[in-house]
């Protein structure tokens, strides 16, 4: 009966956790820092880590396999991918994203089930928690997660520097915008340009290192506020990074009706996130992200390009279009 | 920096259990059987399944786009694969060890880190429980576990049953049989042969059950028995499928010696497991499959082929050969 069909995808995919898992506790364990300093054999990399020697050496031969790591006879080392984002010490470190994946998504997706039957969260906020207060409330965590979302964002920041016509305006500003990656990438290439980011009061220390660690103080300023409560700053282009999806509908337009306001006319607004299709059968990391924002809110959801659009026309901006940015992430463009 | 490096595919590892969580819940909920019945637009899906709104289209368009349902128009319906291999009314059922993995491994494997520092186990065994003893002692339980292992077994029963110079040999018997998928279909194929199944007396049931409705209880007998305490029946081949890898090396060592006793002159053994390629790195699922020895037992392990010939040759067996199968089964054949 079974013919020519065979369970392999399946097991597959339903074992898939086996392999994610395992590079999650790599990152916890520091395998890739460790190895960023010079290649070491098992028991080196074994008794440095830490490790039990039971299952060492597997744990590192499935990471060759998995494509994470390098083995030159006994000596392991890092790929070139993950010996720049998974190196601890390097500031392309995206670990932080993985390290939060590690100790907290996997264990909540855990109740996905739960989610899809009731429709509510699975995060801290079960027990009354919730996750920005907890990330926002401690200094570490909060240097380490927007650390994660720059080092997530460099591809997008690039794409969105080269593909906008950014020639037409003189002002912009990114709203939800941790370190700055995209504010300061986008200055790095456009030298006519000023602007800033907009985020909660206390991203600011860590928004104004960055920018000075680029030499970009005079031309970027940040603004602090609250995206629900406070007047955005005016001016002529608005970017908004995986921001949109965290919300609800209804809060999804409040914010576009917002940025409208605060634009001039001919001014634009980029929203980019992991666009889903519009028609929602190829972008599996789109979905999944908004099964994510299942977990993570009480009425986030990610979206397609005709979604937003339809979104951003019922908000008055008379153009809007979509580009592909870089792997899952697209970019929404509305001119008022 | 960056150069020509992207964080994709690391991310894509690390954030895969969200795709994995996502068919092992939609396996629990019963999406595939539902479709199995009638291909059913979202609404009505969503309804049947007992699921919130909020999210149900980005689940079920989730697992269109990660390849295990279809939909034409708004029609969802299963591909050949998943309707053959997840609708729970086919005997071809092989969701029962994904249920297992949903029930049980994905959250065990959230202390991979732990099982990684201290070589111990992270499943019941934590608590003082025992897996086999849980699983053995629960009926509805047992029938499941058993049922599953039949499905995920019939690959690479099929590739015995036509690879192997059975010709050569009369009498043969699967040790840790399960159902007995093996001899069936072995027996199915090779009419001269007769033989049978030996595991733990709670099996027999089963294992009577599926051999009669097979028609083949005149030539395919059960044997029950504790392959650690009791003698093995002495047929000429002696079949032995996912069972070396559940123990210690000293306990492998065991089972081979045993097994080379029971052996005619001339008798063979044949071994299959997800077996490691001999450089360790390419079967990424055997060592993974490794880790999870780590997760579910004291001392249990994966291997490469030539390990396993290296003890074959040490209990005594003259002549050996590792044979693929299927997927990531190979066979290890020693010859007394």
């Amino acid at each position: 009966m079974a013919g020519q069909v065979s369970p392999e995808q399946i097991l597959g995919l339903g074992l898939g956790f086996w392999g994610s898992k395992t590079l999650l506790s790599a990152i916890e364990l520091g395998v890739f820092t460790e190895l960023a300093r010079a290649p070491a054999d098992a028991a080196a990399l074994t008794q440095r880590l830490g490790l039990h020697q039971r299952s060492a050496r597997d744990f590192f031969d499935a990471l060759v396999a998995l494509g994470m790591l390098e083995r030159n006879g006994s000596q392991y080392s890092n790929t070139p991918d993950t010996d720049v984002f998974l190196d601890r010490n390097k500031p392309s470190y995206i670990g932080g994203m993985l390290e939060m994946a590690n100790a907290r998504l996997y264990g909540y997706w855990g109740s996905l089930t739960e989610a899809l039957k009731t429709g509510k969260p699975q995060n801290e906020s079960k027990q009354g928690g919730d996750m920005f207060t907890a990330l926002y409330a401690d200094p570490n965590g909060l240097s380490g997660f927007l650390k994660a979302m720059t080092g997530i964002s460099m591809g997008a920041a690039r794409a969105i520097a080269e593909r906008f016509p950014w020639q037409k305006y003189r002002t912009f500003i990114d709203v939800g915008c941790a370190e700055g990656a995209v504010p300061v990438t986008v200055a790095q290439a456009h030298r006519h340009l000023t602007g800033g980011g907009f985020d909660l009061p206390q991203v600011r220390p860590h928004f104004e290192a960055f920018v000075a660690a680029h030499g970009l103080s005079d031309r970027l300023r940040f603004h602090s506020g609250d995206f629900f409560k406070d007047a955005l700053p005016q001016v002529d282009v608005i970017v908004m990074g995986h921001i949109l999806h965290d919300w609800n509908l209804e809060e999804k337009q409040a914010i576009l009706a917002k940025v409208y306001k605060a634009l001039p006319k001919g001014g634009a607004v980029i929203a980019y996130d992991a666009i889903i299709d519009d028609d929602r059968r190829k972008n599996a990391f789109g979905l999944l992200m908004s099964l994510n924002m299942l977990i993570e809110t009480t009425g986030g959801f990610d979206y397609t390009g005709a979604d937003c659009t339809s979104w951003m026309r019922a908000a008055g901006f008379s153009e809007t279009r979509v580009e592909h940015l870089l792997g899952p992430d697209s970019m929404v463009i509305g001119v008022k």
